[in-house]
């Protein structure tokens, strides 16, 4: 990080100036949470801040394709949920953007000439009761979920409120600048099921470098991994079997029995046999199944995924499960449904991109080095990064530890160290601005 | 049936009597429909009239044992189902005495020395939503059911007010009986759950003769077949498999999975041998397993039935359904719970007692004789059934033709040919009388 | 049975001079017997005694439709047991007709213009080791198999000795007789396999009456039980899955698992929905899978039957099964062949033959009539029943009790009373000329 | 590799004086294929070569311990192959010893104090039917299997011969040794059931180094892998289950269903989650079930292996397996038996050992180093590894390429470049001599 020192100096001042802001951002994120799709407050309020710092802003259908979301909710809950952001101090003028599902938002901040950064912060909430417990110290302060049955448990409202951070501060670096910054704010990472559609609506088109940053709150604060990619290729179904309905007392033979399809497809979906050249995953998280208790069940539904320590594993295991699928409908005459309701793929972060932020690390004070643990989740950035290195571009996630010596992600007593906020709008301040002034970055992408 | 003409010109007078109240009775049953275990409002204004008419009256925990009721809804569904019987026009002093799910009531005549004869009456409506079409009778002329979900679509609404109907005539009848006659309103038919605790609790002991009448919308009125007993015994179950959860993408080998062991169950409870001495059921109707979706299930249940052409060949199937729970749990580690849920036997009406109420039917005009066609279902008049049996005494069903040209029973727009309700009052009214002067029922129970 | 009183004494005289030749002949095939399409020691003294009686005999491809053989088997096993019929004293002339698996035997008496009547009688011994008991009197005697692995258990051995001395004793009557009468010798009815083939070949076409005996050990001898016919429909199958190969170490996924398609399949086969109009049964009876045991297995073979107590139900469970077995494949991309080994329908004997029959059992001493126990067995003879009637003929079974107060069919110590070998010839020959002249028999058939 | 330029010349010469008879050896137990516990010939004539050669001899029961042997064939086999091998010119002294299957030989040479050295050499050959295509060497040069069934396809006729070259070798170079040489010959590698047996006797008590040797077909002649050792831990069971027979057409219900036991565990084995720690495999190579087609299959026999990287993964998977069997033969009220048929361990190589071969790589001529492949194969030197290094001794594996450009090991036309016959023998004469020199050698063993 050949940085020159008064640049650093500036950085440095500007991310004093939002050291306050950001944890109150968060704390509102993290109150009012959202789950996937229906982010709708908290992505107006992005759009609205980001409209006024003075960057271009684009919303809704203009960054997310309607065909390529996954795992929507049902109208009726988007609309409540929509209502609910309305009441919940929510931008009036954004929320028609947003309404219906469209929850995507990006900032750009043209400079002239120069490569394209991009930076991706996904924002949603997770299904899961933050726990009321008076040592969670969301409950203590007075921030925790107001919603029920959604909680940031995963760290996303940190990174909505970094991205934040970032503008302001890039914006006070204006004149340190050029070519284009664009704040990529997702919805719906958690199931895997949102990177796709604001691919498939162009917001990494042109990109020359991506950053994707994660808090991780069993790292020790300030600890950074660039480039931790080992995520699994993963796929997620929904599966739906339709059989008939008889009376099973007296007219067994003229049900179709959805139930027994599904129990068939669960067991010979654990048999597929696992693939030699690495990891495979299957699993079937949810099944119901039937009506009364004296009825044919006529109907059957699953939830699956399957994993795959590079994307092609993850095909093997999507075919075969399609195949256990079909046979175990056909098996009782029952018509099959199967739904994509969410999907990532195994990414390699750029070795040089890799390189040149560990070098920026250690170039920071009060940042360190560390290796990746390997890992078994995935994560949606990587359809993205796999977009942008078809182009041409560069891609890297970056971890960074905030540790509260607390509990793991995904559970009801989740928290950070808020002290990683401002680490995390520093380091990715300057890393932008090291990478816009090297040739290799510009013109990654033809 | 060598009753005296003056008698039965008695009878039929004091049937004419009550013929406006049966049809003003069953649609207020109708209309106010309650399920098993939650007939508050039904019971209480039962034993009320009763009470009225001067019947002793024993309701609540006197005639229902705690211990021997099976499949009872959950404490708050009782309460919320009690409050708005309280609100529908329940009555309150009654409505003390079945709180809390004691729902039967027994109304007993004395009437000197002579056998006792029981008349059974089952009370409960089905867990359906009544039809709204407006050539659906009950829509049509305003006695539909106002209560969500709940429906007669088994005519044990006809039942009750049979029931009522013929405890008025008797009173009017009282100089011309003797002995004791027992109206035994029993709840929670449906699912065979009620009567085991009505039994447990005594009120067929002593019983001489025990009548079970049932109307049958698909008969043509009028048409009686006494004896109907092709009733399969029946047992029913949930089943309760706990594992334990584990992440399905890094940790599936410390998940103990029971959605696999509730699949491998079902498989072999389809595959246990069917027995060569008769028929024999066996049915899932519904399965839920699991949580989310990337989630090793750590939970899973079934409700499930068997069902056998005798008692023996349902233990037999029992036994086999139990094996196979077992070991399907300790495949997968996991902890099973079977919970009984409703149970009712084979029986056989006895053909004495039979052959009496079919020369009584031959004798009263309107009425005429039919086979009862094999049938498939299951009852639990059975188990009151075998009781009176044990004890020496006799039993007997008597199904009766109610036929409204239309739909079957158990679905929404079920409804019956009211002018049965008379039929029914008189029928058991002539075949009390009937039974009550012969030594053969007298003193058949020691 | 109007026959005349001398018509009477002239059978029992001729059924008198047989009576040593049926024991004779019985023990000489008992002692080598033949398994199915594999009597060619069988069937060629047959063929050649006929001849030598005179009657006009028509064997081998006459009788037998290539194509319409089930279960035959393999080509190396057909010609050593050809082999050694030519060793065992066959005769070297109908060798020659019956070799490569064409083992049926007609013989035709023809007496002018009249009916047709057919009898059938059944050849072919059983896989089975018999007992060398010295409690076993076929061991004792001397007249036990000496053919490793085949042993006379159900008693075919004696309804082909019948057929002879019924031959002989109807040439001695043949101033009595009119019309044809035709025996039928039919192979491989143990697996329900050769009638087809026979009815192929056209063996009952234009018979206006056709009748089959089978003796029955468990019954008291000369207990005859006429139009016994409660046999069930069945269907045999085998199926073979093939796969593909893979070391199970280190290429699991390049295998095709046929193993786990076939237990998916037996698991699946069992749980077949029971058909409420009648008894279905199903039965996987043998599974060979696999290869080493670090092989996965690339093939599996499946023996099965399915049964009906009608055709229609059987047709049922047939369809059923298949598409469990196509779906098993391609659930594991297998391949899958399915060869019938070998059918019988249900079939109803014809009432008004069958009170024909009993009359004249009625009428002869040293027979009585009993009732046919409900069943569970089938029996091929239905396959030439159904092709009768189809054609406007009648069509009877005939059981007839030879009890030996000892072992069930088909066990190790299977025998039989001899006594009851004369009795059979003497009611068939009784029956065919009181047949004969009953003008609703001749010209059943247009 | 320190050893004297001298030291080396004389090993030279020995070696050189041990090529042709090398070859001669290996293609004499080529020849005459035995496999798994029957290799009497093979055994024998070793035995009687180190004899002559002045080795001390134990044989047979001193060095196979009876109980723990591991899929031993019936004695039927047994003495069919001992009475094979005393035609084939075993020799008649030794043939009594290993006689039964005993057939393992330990040759010890004494050198005085010093180290204790064991060399394992394994000499059993594969049930397999050599290739007799023209194309294949042991065929055109006439010394194919002439066992029918019997192939050296894995080349342990090479490690035996080796061994007997290097036992020519060392008694040559007796004045350079000091402790002791110990010969082990190990019978029934494949299928790894032999190895424990013999540590169970007690041949590597006291070994302060082992050096186990293995040819490589596919690698390049005079490559060496010292220390491969990425075996997968397994193993080996059989399963029995039995249940009862009943006629599947009239009394299934009174059968217990071995064969739906079988399908019930095949199914739920395959479905033991796998384990995050590493790799687990599961594989049903073999099942046979059942008997006649209309009967309740009473029996089932089941071939299975489990792997691990590690034993602690394989004893996972072994519990599972366990647990899965007992379940599914309870779930059919069937008796089960496990047999262990085999079983190897997971090992690693002493890097210190496994650098000293390497050093000795380094500088002989004609031998070059390379890296062993990740594998997915098992062995059970693992088994006498552990042993030793339990003690305190160190343990190593040595691959050496013998390239024949040809087919792979198990196949039949396996073969490899008998080049590297004496390259095995002077590695390992030169490796013993140089560790015998080495203090941290010497005294490993307590």
């Amino acid at each position: 990080m050949p940085l020159a020192a008064d640049v650093l100096t500036r950085i440095d001042s500007q991310v004093a100036a939002v050291r306050a802001q950001l944890v109150a951002d968060r704390r509102d994120f993290h109150r009012y949470a959202e789950t996937g799709w229906m982010e709708f407050r908290t992505a107006s309020l992005i759009a609205r801040r980001l409209a006024d710092l003075g960057l271009d802003v684009a919303v809704g259908r203009d960054v997310v394709d309607e065909a390529g979301r996954m795992g929507l909710p049902d109208p009726q809950s988007l609309e409540a949920a929509w209502a609910r952001a309305l009441d919940q101090g929510g931008d009036p003028v954004f929320l028609d953007a947003v309404r219906g599902g469209f929850t995507g938002v990006v900032g750009s901040l043209h400079c002239g000439d120069g490569p394209c950064i991009g930076i991706r912060l996904d924002i949603d909430a997770l299904d899961l009761q933050e726990s009321d417990a008076p040592t969670h110290r969301p409950s203590l302060e007075g921030f925790a979920s107001v919603n029920a049955g959604a909680a940031h448990a995963c760290g996303h409202d940190g990174h909505a409120a970094v991205g934040l951070g970032l503008a302001q501060t890039l914006i006070g670096m204006r004149s340190a600048l050029r070519g284009t910054v664009r704040l990529i704010f997702q919805p719906a990472e958690e199931g895997v099921r949102g990177a796709k559609a604001m691919v498939a609506a162009g917001v990494v088109e042109g990109v020359d470098a991506l950053l994707g940053l994660h808090l991780y709150s069993g790292w020790p604060t300030g600890q950074v991994a660039p480039g931790k990619s080992n995520f699994l290729a993963t796929s997620k179904f929904d599966a739906l079997l339709t059989g008939a309905p008889a009376h099973a007392g007296g007219a067994s033979h003229r049900g179709k029995n959805a139930m027994l399809a599904a129990a068939t497809a669960v067991l010979n979906l654990h048999a597929i046999p696992r693939h030699a050249d690495g990891a495979t995953r299957i699993n079937v998280g949810r099944l119901v199944a039937g009506q009364g208790r004296n009825v044919i069940p006529p109907t059957a539904y699953l939830a699956l995924e399957t994993r795959g320590g590079t994307s092609e594993l993850n095909d093997y295991m999507v075919e075969a499960v399609h195949r256990v699928l079909r046979a175990a409908a056909a098996m009782y005459a029952c018509d099959l449904e199967i739904r994509p309701m969410g999907e990532a793929h195994s990414a390699v972060s750029d070795p040089a991109l890799v390189e040149r932020i560990a070098a920026t690390v250690r170039a920071l004070p009060g940042l360190s080095l560390r290796d990746a643990a390997p890992g078994s989740g995935s994560e949606d950035l990587t359809t993205m990064m796999r977009r942008v290195q078809q182009q041409g571009g560069l891609a890297s996630s970056i971890g960074l530890g905030a540790d509260l010596g607390g509990f793991g992600h995904h559970t009801a007593e989740f928290d950070f160290d808020e002290a990683a906020l401002p680490m995390a709008v520093r380091l990715l301040a300057v890393t932008v601005i090291d990478l816009q002034s090297h040739p290799w970055i510009d013109g990654a992408v033809p």
